[in-house]
């Protein structure tokens, strides 16, 4: 071995350990929580989000991608998550559903707990420091998916039982909730909250108020629906804390509260719900996400009347007002979150024709930011698209009396036949009641396209990844 | 009014206050932990605890109960409890089966998971400062209902994976495991574990590990089925921390693992199991617990056979391993636990004749002992008896050529016919092999007997209480 091909070996190998370190400083990691109402297309979104990124990644399938339009992208692969403790999306089983080997395709079972899975994104610099010293990066990207309803109790952080039952139980009485409300009502009348505990009618009422709420969740697309844990106890079934329940609020004089009482304990379980339940997740999970997605079935809610989307729209502004970055944020005062940016999508918007896609994002945009004078995001984006994580449909045009109709082909969810069909245009804001068309909406919903090519389709996937994902593959 | 009135009265409130002070700080709390493999009776113990305590507290029914005889028992209720995330335990409802309004009665159904009730006992004090001062004490009982296979978890804290595998994997070679063993045995022979993680086959046979053990339990009264909680995973299944299994221990050399290889992971996830499931239970509850009761089904473990005693003596040993108090304890030196008195009972014992009682207490008795000469009990007290926290059959004398046979009368359980049966009679030790009759034995199941008077009739309930609650109650 000559002299110089030695130094040359000991320079490289010099190199070699210089670039391992910086590459090993340079990978990154990014939490994205996503959310959503149940029946909002969250397991479907994570399953398209790995798919493409594993098996369909490239510049014509994720365009506006930039990593994948630049061709930096070197792989994707799933690989072991970090938290042991939290279950594992189920990927092969939805995917599975979606592309089976034989017989029709189905939309993966919904989960309705927390779960997780973590992608190792491997792709070259754009350029500056990384990508003139390091050959390749990794992005480690947990995705985490959780119930909707546990976003929603966030703001009862902030609330006392009193201020609670403020808000929740005027909304029994009215519709759409008094069609089911009543034998709660009824039961909840039978109560003195100021006689000496009774833990048996307690637990009775509050079995009632549960079996409300289950059916409102099924039934309908409510969002204000506390406590959220009552949907999906888990473990907790049967726990005193999720045992309570909204009362008239005017019963409640907080100074005159009976030591050992119905109230007395009614108060109690609320306030142990809030620090042993809603406080925890924050701590263990929201707080270290830095990226949201929060998918929406603007659709369906619209199909529901103007009572839902109004609700839908209310709850997401009184969230909104939680992510206040201001100098008095309550939110930040108590958890300092990582999140930077938030998404707003309007999941499935192949339900309806391409001409009308805008209207849809426009629509969500004015749920979002119908307060946005009250709010000061300092320093999180909001953005909204429509958007849709696994066609089920084709644009199809129909020619119409000299006209041409723009349709989608399709076959709708649990009936035998394929059908073209011309979709209404939804609003493109949110209306108010005198506005609402009479005959309401009606949107129709899908089973999932065969896919032979065994390849998911999808609508502006790849811009939603560009705005969670491309500032941190740059 | 007078003076001397007016100081009277002065004189009684100012007592009555003193009184009142005193009082308070003479009451006392117990934790009760009560726990069993499933099938042991917990449901039907803690049911009939709290009804002979709230209903049927007297001295003819209770007589070995100090309290009860000496007639200071004043009154018990359940009252509500402290920890609000914890189940309650459902009284009304394990009632209801035991005395149905009609109908015939059935056993309640068993729960499986950890689930609590508060009892407060009033009584008077038998002497001395608190019986001179205070008019009546209370004594504050918290009965809390844990499934056994959490405690035992309790020796995995002291394992490594390796020195578990070494426990674990034989077992799955022989009698009587090696008969379901099968399938999970062969999956794990694909299993390179130097290779790099395939997490998706490491949950194949983690479910085929868990579906196997889920069989065990289901099947016969094995003692050792590990880790506990894959048998009733709640919010916990699909977590990595669930995902694991023994392999052959030859196989693992501690310092040759490859790191990201599926050994590794295994490793990773039995840490996490011990470290995030076990360790939070002990600290949580089990190291608050102030007395403990073992229910042991040793008349089902004869009829299993000699393997499956022979593994519940052993468990129980093991367990009792680590109750040893001595300087190197290693469970204080961790726990500091609280517990001072463990009861094992042998439950049941109504399932034979009156006469044979003393041998099951003398069976559980060698169970247990049969390691005592290598354990110290710094400070633990350790007792056992037979006893029947609800008696499911009658003693019924039968003349047969000459001879008067100890025969017991019931309804053996999913059965029509009320039987008058001559049960065998247990050994009155732990029989080696060699020993154990060739037709091993056969004791019958019973349903609960219908009771019009709405009263449970149990077997020695008042020596279990006195033994655990006697000198609480002095």
């Amino acid at each position: 071995m000559s002299s110089t091909s030695f130094a040359k070996k000991t320079f490289k190998s010099i190199k070699g350990s210089a670039q391992k370190a910086l590459h090993r400083s340079l990978d990154q990691h990014v939490k994205l929580a996503v959310t959503g109402l149940s029946g909002s297309g969250k397991t479907a979104f994570i399953t398209a989000l790995v798919k493409h990124l594993t098996t369909q990644s490239d510049d014509k399938n994720l365009p506006f991608f930039d990593v994948m339009r630049e061709h930096r992208h070197i792989a994707t692969k799933v690989v072991p998550q970090e938290a042991l403790k939290v279950p594992t999306f189920d990927y092969p089983r939805a995917l599975n559903a979606l592309l089976p080997s034989d017989g029709e395709p189905t939309w993966p079972a919904s989960t309705e707990r927390i779960n997780t899975l973590r992608l190792a994104i491997k792709y070259q610099s754009a350029s500056g420091l990384r990508g003139h010293f390091s050959p390749q990066s990794t992005l480690y990207l947990d995705i985490i998916d959780y119930p909707g309803e546990w976003l929603l109790d966030l703001p009862m952080l902030e609330q006392s039982y009193s201020q609670w039952c403020e808000q929740q139980y005027p909304l029994l009485l009215q519709h759409p909730r008094v069609n089911t409300s009543t034998e709660f009502l009824n039961a909840l009348e039978q109560l003195d909250l100021n006689a000496s505990v009774d833990e048996g009618l307690l637990a009775h009422i509050a079995a009632l108020y549960q079996s409300m709420l289950v059916g409102l969740k099924k039934d309908t697309k409510l969002a204000m629906l506390q406590p959220g844990r009552m949907l999906m106890p888990g473990d907790l079934q049967g726990a005193p804390l999720l045992l309570f329940f909204p009362v008239s609020a005017q019963h409640i004089k907080s100074d005159e509260v009976v030591p050992g009482s119905n109230l007395a304990h009614l108060i109690k379980r609320f306030n142990a719900y809030v620090k042993e339940v809603v406080k925890p997740f924050y701590n263990e999970h929201f707080k270290h996400f830095d990226r949201q997605i929060v998918l929406v079935d603007v659709l369906s809610a619209l199909n529901e009347g103007h009572e839902t989307l109004q609700e839908q729209s209310s709850v997401i502004n009184q969230l909104l007002a939680h992510f206040n970055y201001g100098e008095s944020g309550f939110f930040k005062r108590l958890f300092k979150p990582n999140i930077d940016k938030i998404l707003f999508a309007a999941n499935k918007s192949d339900h309806i024709s391409a001409k009308h896609h805008k209207d849809l994002a426009l629509l969500l945009d004015s749920l979002v930011h119908e307060q946005s004078n009250h709010l000061k995001f300092d320093g999180v984006q909001i953005e909204t698209m429509a958007m849709s994580s696994i066609t089920a449909t084709q644009p199809r045009q129909v020619a119409d009396k000299g006209q041409t109709l723009d349709c989608i082909y399709g076959k709708p969810l649990n009936e035998q036949d394929w059908l073209t069909y011309l979709p209404p245009q939804p609003p493109n804001r949110m209306l108010n009641k005198n506005e609402w068309p009479a005959q309401g909406f009606e949107f129709l919903s899908f089973a999932p396209m065969p896919n032979p090519d065994k390849q998911l389709k999808h609508i502006r996937l790849d811009h939603v990844m560009q705005y969670l994902l491309g500032d941190k593959l740059s």
